[in-house]
């Protein structure tokens, strides 16, 4: 098929035509499909359903150490907990503080305690005129949604096949006092699937902040989330390479099973250096009681170690490459050729980035809507939800079915043609 | 037995020779007890083992309004867990937001909250040059150390028998800009034991804060533990009482099941008017994925309503009940008419206050750690741990066997003699 872009206006407006009747007919099927967020699907949380089982009412509640892990205490977790979520981000336990269910809320009182108390004796942020967050963009809209409800001036760095780009990223760190903190999925990043190339992380590990309390955050959340037994990538260990790089201090890495036991009932970790763990911990004094050590000692108990969490993730690699390769056929099979869009084809994580004609993600996205998918919001994936190309798309399709995922996947290849269409029409006309 | 302040120097000095033997014997036995925190006892936990069994393997995870609660999602808690909480708190399910496994750390949140983003609109804290908490004191020291971390000056407002002095209370909070928030802990009240009486609660109520985003927290940890079956106390709902004096906004409520079910692994919530919880809900969303539904949904499918709440909160108390009686009868056969120690017999709760001369808490809690029992800190009960008097002491009998609190006991009230007796001729020495 011919590139859309070497259409003449005549043939544009013929394919269009016949775009409308193939989108009226999408609609008229009454699709109710959500391919917005990086949901696990039921049969993903199936296939560890015997997790429930392993503390049951007969069972010895104490962990290793002794402790019961029905009463309070163990702050920083309960030892095999701690192991295992260690093995999971490839870090000594004695480095690691396990958490609740949510290491998203892990990051956010990792903000909100800087704003407060202070990085290690550092200024309050809340003190400060001026605090800026390093966003490497497209992103995840989570952690941007947190630096923006708490006033934290976002700045955009480009992404690039390696990570996002160094140059952008020292510039700013080495020189500007007020940038505290960047935020990183170093691993199939959320929505790209791009992992950090070693020398990405290197010069991670190498930069020079001009202010003391500037921190890498650092949240590892797909380190074992492979969609294939043989293509897998692999990153650096963060804070090995920074305590070698003479910054033992510069990160604090993030890490859950939200998307290897249950998204809901998983636990979290933070990783660091010894110094910033005690400052930590001497915060979290005040403010909690401890974690969930049951929920802790269930998931111990059920993976025993990093060989049981691999077993998990390839069960779950088998319900979710297939929804991945159906999109990918499709995209392949629908748009190849067109130069309408661009896409990756991630080795493992939660998302499919889809790049479109500039000017054309909102009305996509919007088209989607009103035929019964829902998508990410465009520019949700971008500082303050604005992405400067209105381009980028994040596809998740982890939750449907994979016949769902086809049905979807179909509607928004007609969404991303007739979008793009109408874009170069306007541009005719505008000529 | 003789008063000891009506001894002469010769008959204390007597006395002290005797009562220094028997600490001399009691230290070589080398007890080893810590009556220090309200923990509930193991066999407390084992109460509730039952709780363990009820989302096995094979059960639907749906809840009552058919959400998968495995999954993400449903950041207010899910529908059954906020009407038991509800229950527990007298209050409507749909002003309660269920959370995580701490009370204390929603509370936290709650506070850390303000300083950020402000209370319903309102000036964030941190902006402003001062901010005060009012503490009745005796209280509980995990409260006044939140407070004491984030730098707000706490003002002490004394107790009475029938709560806080509610003078003092309404001189400040209807005067003082500055005051944004009392610290209550309304029913058998960490320390004393003592509940609010129904004036109390509607003069709370009817409260006219000079500041609008003052609020009461009204931390409700213990409302259905009580003792005794047949002496009980009960006190007016908060929240209906605010809005009947015209103030829905006045109040957050906070409650958990740490002491019902696993301290460690128990279910939280805040309650509050549908103004404050959405200003809450709105700062949750970006704040955490949401809580662990599926430990909200094993103890709402256990306890099932309050009346099985009330059923589990009986054993604990016939468990918890000899431990009290046993401490207080102690205290009655060896203390009584020394003049050296008041205490208060409360009807529920977890601790008793005993309140001992003027000067010799301290040298109490020293000469008993010395001796191999641990008590909680004395001054820990004051806001900066100061008990301007040196006298208020905790015991927490919840955790020791019996057998244990009977021995750690004795020592204690040897330990009372023992420092009375020395402070009693320190001052004539001085004279």
């Amino acid at each position: 098929m011919k590139a859309y872009q070497e259409m003449t206006k005549e043939e544009l407006e013929e394919l269009k035509a016949e775009l409308d009747t193939q989108y009226a007919d999408a609609q008229a099927k009454g699709l109710k499909l959500d391919m917005s967020r990086g949901k696990p699907s039921i049969s993903q949380l199936d296939t560890v359903r015997g997790m429930m089982d392993v503390l049951a009412s007969t069972s010895d509640y104490r962990n290793e150490d002794g402790i019961d892990c029905r009463n309070y205490g163990a702050l920083e977790g309960i030892k095999e907990a701690r192991v295992l979520m260690g093995e999971i981000m490839g870090v000594p336990y004695d480095q690691v503080i396990v958490c609740g269910n949510s290491s998203l809320n892990v990051m956010y009182d990792m903000i909100t305690r800087s704003m407060l108390l202070g990085v290690l004796g550092e200024t309050p942020w809340c003190k400060l005129d001026k605090v800026k967050f390093l966003c490497p963009a497209p992103g995840y809209d989570r952690h941007f949604a947190i630096t923006e409800q708490l006033g934290i001036e976002m700045i955009p760095v480009a992404m690039t096949e390696q990570g996002p780009d160094m140059d952008v990223v020292e510039q700013y760190v080495n020189n500007d006092e007020a940038v505290k903190g960047i935020w990183c999925v170093p691993k199939y990043s959320n929505p790209q699937g791009i992992s950090y190339s070693d020398e990405t992380v290197r010069r991670f590990a190498a930069l020079k902040p001009a202010a003391k309390d500037f921190r890498i955050y650092w949240d590892n959340a797909y380190s074992v989330h492979h969609l294939y037994d043989d293509r897998q990538d692999e990153i650096l260990e963060i804070i090995s390479e920074c305590e070698k790089a003479g910054n033992p201090d510069l990160v604090f890495e993030f890490a859950s099973t939200s998307k290897i036991s249950f998204s809901g009932s998983g636990i979290s970790a933070i990783a660091c250096s010894k110094a910033n763990l005690e400052f930590i911990k001497n915060a979290m004094t005040i403010q909690t009681i401890g974690p969930d050590k049951m929920n802790q000692l269930r998931h111990a108990r059920y993976f025993k170690d990093l060989s049981g969490v691999k077993e998990q993730m390839k069960k779950h690699a088998d319900l979710i490459r297939p929804k991945f390769e159906s999109v990918l056929s499709c995209l392949e099979k629908e748009l190849d050729g067109l130069g309408i869009g661009t896409w990756i084809k991630p080795n493992g994580g939660y998302f499919i980035t889809f790049e479109a004609m500039e000017g054309c993600a909102k009305a996509i996205v919007e088209k989607c809507k009103a035929a019964g998918v829902v998508l990410t919001k465009a520019g949700a994936c971008f500082p303050y939800g604005k992405d400067p190309k209105d381009s980028v798309i994040r596809i998740a399709p982890s939750f449907p079915t994979p016949e769902e995922m086809a049905q979807a996947t179909e509607l928004f290849v007609l969404c991303v043609k007739l979008a793009s269409v109408e874009k170069l029409l306007e541009v005719k006309k505008g000529a």
